[in-house]
């Protein structure tokens, strides 16, 4: 029963079969090998984008802030929701890449930057001049830190509010593929066709061992971001266990197949949870991570059942009255089984009377 | 026949089977899994050094970028050889980590910093107050750039060199366990005994797919260094393919067995090169890289025979008079065999008429 | 009837003096000469700190962005009110000399930090750990953008919540002779015994051409500001045009009779405002610089008859109805006389029906 | 007897006036001050250079680092003398504001850039690709360190060789006005006809107090600069107090005479030693420093009578046999009376035997 994050996941077995089979004899290194030639055209392929410049990077931190800092001068700042992964996960990692670069936060409901905050964000700037740091990208997280997603036509409304002031768009796609799977649309529809400029695309969450791909849609700063991969000590020398990695998970659609399971496993949380007498969905489920609400009393039950995943936002406390509603972060992944859901919400109606609902709904 | 580098050559078996062995359920990410916990207690051992702190890398540069960024300040200079990795392949990682430090280089032969080159070195900063950068750490590279080492008494007579300055001292030990075979003093005679603070040890380059341990034997900046290095975007979430490769690569003296079996394939390189009629070593053969130089007409002998290795310095050319020496780098690793030596000295032999010497004493 | 900065005024007459007094044969650069040795005994005296070390900087961005690169780590954040120079106008600024620390911004009502919003953004950061940002200093701009001070409690008060939590406090004080000579307390009283630790002390907006002092009322890291200055560019060879404006203002507290008249203005421009139907000040007045509104007619009125102001905040525009209000920022310095704040306010009192009111009370 | 530097003399009475004269009133600050605008077209005039971009700082460091940060991304490296201000004076100011560049250091006689010593450091990048920082700008010190100067052939000969790599070109020229009354030629033939991109030109060291100014003669990085410049803070509020330092010192050849002075009397200064028997020039005199050397016990002659200056390089000792010849750098400013220079060579003179033959002929 871990929902602590879909980090904790193991790698997918077809993942791990790749690299062993990539561990044979000499090959170029720096991904000079075959590999990595075949990577490329395949995410060209997938992405409709023939021109693209493919790179793989083995952090998702690492991926976003090499992005950022090829479309983020120093005197510049990024527009990022208050939540983005970029804002309170990476201490600092996009400043030290772009050389001292702000972070501007932007509101929105359920992890979404909203239009009119993004309007407002972008306005302030408007009077600034020399004295104040100068507009930099619009970075998107798809799906969201919430478990949204943006569907392409909220892509495009917002970049095209970016486009008008000449800034980038960069799109945060740790969790792409289930946004993806979510929404049942083309990844060229949600991504560069929508505006974006430069996708990171995540492996790592979704079954791999450790490898995101960065695509620069348009490929001018490509050199750049060669350079700023090796300067930042990303740039792997037996690059072919990156390469492997993600040829196995682009391999007859893998990537998407893993990324299915996890949203149905977190479909299937959501529809128990909401079922649950006193308990309450925070935000709509759209991804593979649910955010809900129950009493207190129910989460000491779970965890007395070996449950594991975050209380969000983790100020709150399991000291404190029973009936007192407590909301969690409950991450599923590939690797979740329909019994380790059935055992969480088993282990959750057991906690309280009304389990016997729970159990029939789940 | 691939004598590129150590970094064309795949993981060991053993590795590749505790990866296998990691990837198994559930467990914390980020450093937190036990197999981390067990990696620090083995290092520990090694380096009899119980209050050190111990972290893991992916690769060389962000292990030494880090490590270096720790110990000297934006506006110091770091010490190292003209030929150092820190200076000559990284891109300029240790500026970019340190937020802008020098480097200064230091002469001395075979790849090895000489203690009069060192004492003029930071004599020069002498005269500077607060003009002029600073003295900052002094690195080391042992096994060097040049293939040789640096014994443990040679260590201590630079280390102390540095100490009376009141600097501390790195080692970038990529190749750290070809010089300990080589040298036969234990890991901690030529480390913190002789001097170091910190140490890059490398796994990569022998037998892992992508790992270096960073190790603080005095352990005072062990949060700084993991700040620093998920800022850099270096902190695996799914930490535990890291630490299983470690774990492999330490069990059972692996990581002396393919240091020792490098070394030995250097050692008939060298000596049958050394009898080759024409041929000299550049650099003594003491760890796992050959430095040599023959005519020109024996190197189109063994490309033409599928060798594949770098010219050093890499300005030279093939083109040209057949009997004009052409000085070459070629690194042995843990999975070179005795027939691949062998068909490159075969090969070269046969391109020159006292070939039958050769293959007589290979 | 100039009102839109401080900074667009002259020097006073004695500081110019002070500066060609100066302007005589050799002397020795770089701060070494006598007359900074004299600045420091004044400024050690003044603030009552016998160690405090000394520097001066030619611009208040210097000085703030200096000392606050002493206190903040690259992966730390710095709190300061959300309408702070450092964060509305030193274009990154902190961002650049720190290396990529972030700004955390608090509110607070009338441009100081509410301590319950102190302790939430404190909050926020306890649970990150290795994943964000570390908590850094807290700077305090006394008087602040909204022309209000800080009273000696208040700065205690925030200083001894930074210090729970182990964090150092700067103040900018680009105004800290209005907000003095306003409270009529000590410069000790306000600064190093209500918790200061660094402090950047004005002398541009007051008076001189162009100086700043920073002050360390705890030594410690003086050498690393020496190191920071001269790095950024800020250590002046010809120092003595530095030390001797700094001289001439301190000398026979012309620092304070300078702010004394400025204040004194603004006090008068704030009666006048406040006694105009239709006008009300949006800030209290407690330094150099008022805050009002007032309908939109009495804003053409004023800049037809000559007025140089901003509209504060920046966005709001001169067309539109004309009883709308607008708000307004009107800086007076130390060569704003009586005169011009009764043109100011009858040139407003003619634009409208009541102006005998105002010309009366003014 | 100030023979230590150019920055230990006083301001020019001239470009005081213009300073009190600016000195009047409210006017607008950053620069927005009509001065500047004068500024600017007279620059332009001078130069030949009708599109130039012209702005001003208080330093030749800030000058200089602006300078090359906007010519040189954190990946690559500034190619200088040895001996260059931008080394071995800015305590790393170019590393701190390009974000981490290298330098890479060219030798030379005399302080010059020898051609064939840029071509082999221009080829040593050439083989490095990803992983070895890349070429970045040359940058070129006129007149030099060592009191030589570039001609226009010199400058365009080296600057060809930069722009077949395609690299920008840098001059540093704090002492710039002592290269053209040196060589005669017109400030367009030094620069940007012989193929400088963006010059720093001095005030500082020769008659003015604190001011720079740096002029883009292909303005496209214009706006990057004043963020650069604002960010660094350098950007100086009350701007007319440098606008005014620049149009005085430009005013009717003000800069031209000054320099004029400084050259004669170093020319002075070098005949003086040049006849002294046991001297000799160190380096050509071809600006406003004298480099020589004569035994010991002149310096402690000349020493005693008062005379101020380096030893140079800096290690050298008084300490020692009186007829060990020790070199020093002798600077002469615009402020140096032909008395000054009499004085010094009579007490050198008087300080052995051969003193009447010094006298007569200096």
């Amino acid at each position: 029963m871990w929902f602590v994050s879909d980090n904790t996941s193991p790698a997918a077995p077809e993942v791990m079969a790749a690299v062993l089979r990539a561990n044979q004899g000499h090959v170029a290194s720096y991904g000079a090998e075959a590999a990595m030639g075949r990577v490329t055209e395949r995410l060209r392929e997938i992405f409709e984008a023939p021109d693209a410049a493919v790179y793989l990077a083995p952090t998702g931190t690492a991926a976003n802030a090499l992005a950022l800092a090829c479309l983020c001068p120093p005197w510049a700042t990024i527009y990022c929701h208050r939540t983005a992964h970029v804002e309170e996960d990476e201490c600092g990692a996009p400043e030290f890449y772009t050389g001292g670069a702000k972070l501007t936060l932007v509101d929105g409901p359920h992890g979404r930057i909203a239009p009119e905050s993004l309007e407002t964000a972008f306005g302030f700037a408007a009077r600034a001049g020399v004295h104040n740091v100068q507009r930099g990208p619009l970075t998107l997280t798809n799906a969201t830190e919430a478990g949204t997603v943006y569907r392409p036509e909220d892509v495009a409304r917002l970049a095209a509010m970016a486009r008008r002031h000449g800034l980038p768009v960069h799109m945060d796609g740790a969790r792409l593929a289930n946004a993806l799977v979510s929404l049942g649309c083309t990844p060229a529809e949600l991504t560069w066709r929508a505006g974006v400029d430069v996708l990171s695309f995540g492996g790592t969450k979704n079954g791999c061992m450790g490898v995101e791909a960065v695509i620069l849609f348009e490929p001018a700063r490509a050199w750049e971001f060669e350079l700023r991969r090796k300067r930042g000590g990303h740039l792997f020398s037996k690059h072919r266990y990156l390469s492997a990695q993600m040829e196995g998970y682009l391999a007859d659609g893998l990537w998407r197949a893993l990324a299915t399971q996890a949203n149905a496993r977190a479909q299937q949380l959501a529809r128990g949870l909401a079922a649950l007498p006193g308990a309450r969905l925070v935000h709509p489920t759209e991804a593979n991570a649910v955010f809900a609400a129950w009493p207190r009393a129910g989460h000491r039950a779970v965890r007395a059942a070996g449950a594991q995943y975050y209380l969000w936002p983790g100020h709150q406390s399991l000291d404190g009255p029973d009936d007192e509603p407590l909301s969690a972060r409950l991450v599923c992944n590939w690797s979740t089984t329909e019994g380790d859901v059935e055992a969480f919400l088993q282990a959750l109606g057991a906690g309280r009377p009304a389990a016997e609902a729970v159990r029939a709904r789940g």
